[in-house]
């Protein structure tokens, strides 16, 4: 049964701390599983990937058929249907605008000292990007993570894809040609992500990886981390919907079950300040459950995981919706930007009554890798500058090092750091070239 | 023995490849350690953070006397040497004027389709930064670490500090107060990060932990990053020196040993295209170890993990220098800025003769929290970003959401998620109150 919580019942406070602090995830630690799957894929290269490949997709790769060739890349746009790819298209420039507005700008200047500083973004030289195969088809999320790499000017995509029995996906190669990947490997798992972090014969390795994937994928992640640069550790996907009573049940409800069908441990919200407009809500959840096709995976996160929150006032749930963090928010309210002001822990936050969340998840333009789990308190959705670095840039004179190097060395005086002042005074004490 | 080589050596390549490779770490693997710490400190709060730190600390501490004093906080500046207090605070002027120029701006608009866009950045809520105690004493890293989140609007900042038998350094206190930060507590090791994390009965958690520690801290940071945000797992510390044979061998001697004395596991790195002043170099090194306080850990450091390399021309050298991708490096040659501009892959680049890196260690503005172990490929130096997260916002009306919401639909009936697609076509084809 979904969770059923007021904020005028007196165990409110502490029934939503056990709300909030609830493990979704079945938590399987797989680590020792993937460390050893990674150290065989560091060691033994090409070798080892094609034995994972083998034992787990059912698939026996060599150095020529690893690679995902340009006829079958060519090939797959044509297994596609022409309104599908065109939305595809129409996804990809809409990611494309969004995304290219936010390159960072370089910084130089002199300051009163006379020191020259910068600050200078520049893009990594390679990116790996992780794509989910089998089941879940996801062409969308190929074009989320590569056309943020894309507009931030990486030079070398590169996508790794599980290919179970053989099989690939043709939209989502198309959707890999659309965003300008050509080097694309048949391979998945903790292997996959081992051959980017570490390179093998047949790929060489990347600087960074993004993309969403299983435990194994993730835990793989987390363990090349330090290595290669990784975007986040995704967790379940979440929806919370701040409604008044002035919404019609039947879309909120919607949108509720939109996050639902994700997955069985996918987590859906609604807060409003009305009871009768929350028992609707509810009413036409059950009622859009009939004819849902995922309508099984809906139903067990919505009543394994699905919260309906009551509130006296929507001022009230500011407070709540901060603490929750959500991946995604939607403010089905009167003036929902007056609200959004208030919460800077979310996501992607949709604001009225004709924003529908699954609108962020193919085409608004915003990415749909977002963070979860809570850690929307501290961190963003992926954009460009996943797949940038900042350099910081100093010169100085001799008169400018004159004038800041002495606190310098009475710091590393201080901090028992010798050579580090040294470095600074034999450069003012001294001539430039020996013997002068 | 430093490690010699020479572009004309018929091994170079390999040579170059394993010197890149080796690892200088000892890999001492404390997970098991610093999980079982983080799960006590997790399940019992104080008790086990005061357990550990009697243990660890040799400091018994209680809920009354785990933080900080205001009194003690006030005293600290007393048992400064006043140049030295100016020293900081010169330190502190210099690192917020860079600082604040790079708060990142919001962006709003309305596209062709009638969508209303928004990419808007916040700081977190609360920052914990790590403090190393003990023998080492850096109240440049307290600087460091909070003058970023003090520009980028951090409300609570908390120093977590181990006070060994109870000491505290007092210019560590006296950087703090400068940063204006009085949450600070008397603790270190995998608990204090623990407690940042998770929170006790007397530390509230925190979003982000940033600072360097140990191998315990930072396989701490490592596990709880997800939780919250970490900055990043800091390794040795490196330099790279690029220079001509126009410059004076003893300055860049020093410049070579100002990181060497860091660390046993530090790494100089002096690539030349001149041999005569290679040797020069050399034998200025040995010099000044015969007088550096430092010397012995200084020597080790050059010897085991110092490296030579002579190339033809400097050119060459651009190419070395993205491999390796280190945290600090020297350009002591003519135009240093024409070859900075080829180099992406390095934490801070220090300009021309007379800008040694100790200069950046201190006062010149950047942050000196840089990327270690060839990760400046993808990652940046600490900075504001590391404080602030974005969130984006999208706002349809009925109009725009009829004009993209097709092509989502398709999207999503292709992705098989079918209340994604009826999300958005319940919305199109009807009223937004039931009924009407």
């Amino acid at each position: 049964m979904v969770t059923l919580l007021s904020n005028t019942d007196s165990d409110f406070t502490a029934r939503f701390e056990d709300f909030i602090t609830a493990r979704r995830d079945d938590d399987q630690d797989v680590s020792d599983v993937v460390r050893a799957i990674l150290t065989d894929v560091r060691t033994r290269g090409d070798v080892a990937v094609f034995e994972y490949t083998s034992r787990f997709d059912k698939l026996d790769l060599t150095p020529e058929t690893i690679r995902v060739s340009p006829e079958e890349l060519a090939n797959a746009k044509s297994h596609c249907a022409p309104d599908v790819l065109q939305a595809l298209k129409t996804a990809a420039e809409r990611i494309d605008s969004f995304h290219r507005r936010h390159l960072p700008e370089d910084d130089n200047y002199t300051d009163d000292a006379g020191v020259s500083l910068g600050a200078r973004w520049t893009p990594v030289a390679a990116a790996g990007i992780y794509v989910p195969g089998g089941k879940a088809v996801y062409p969308s999320s190929v074009l989320m993570n590569a056309m943020p790499a894309k507009c931030a000017g990486v030079e070398r995509i590169v996508m790794v894809v599980p290919a179970p029995n053989g099989d690939l996906n043709p939209l989502v190669l198309a959707a890999a040609e659309l965003a300008g990947i050509t080097e694309i490997y048949k391979i998945g798992g903790a292997q996959a992500i081992g051959a980017l972090a570490y390179g093998t014969e047949s790929i060489s390795p990347v600087d960074v990886i993004t993309g969403p994937g299983n435990a194994f994928v993730a835990a793989a992640k987390r363990e090349v981390f330090g290595t290669v640069g990784i975007d986040m550790i995704a967790g379940p996907s979440e929806i919370l919907v701040v409604a008044d009573g002035q919404n019609n049940p039947r879309w909120i409800a919607m949108d509720l079950l939109s996050q639902a069908e994700h997955d069985e441990v996918a987590q859906a919200i609604l807060i409003t300040d009305d009871a009768d407009f929350a028992r609707a809500t509810c009413d036409a959840v059950e009622d859009h459950l009939k004819t849902l096709p995922r309508a099984d995976i809906a139903r067990k996160s919505w009543n394994d995981h699905g919260a309906v929150i009551v509130v006296e006032t929507l001022d009230q749930a500011i407070p709540l919706v901060n603490r929750l963090a959500p991946e995604h928010l939607e403010l089905a309210i009167d003036a929902p930007r007056d609200m959004a002001a208030k919460i800077p822990n979310a996501g992607s936050i949709f604001l009225g009554r004709y924003t529908p969340e699954a609108i962020g998840d193919y085409v608004a333009g915003p990415n749909h890798v977002l963070p979860t789990a809570r850690s929307a308190r501290f961190s963003s959705g992926l954009n460009v500058l996943n797949f940038m670095k900042r350099n910081t840039l100093i010169e100085c004179t001799r008169e400018s090092l004159a004038q800041i190097g002495p606190a310098a060395m009475t710091l590393a005086e201080e901090e028992g750091l010798q050579a580090h002042g040294r470095s600074i005074g034999i450069r003012l004490n001294n001539a430039p070239t020996e013997g002068d």
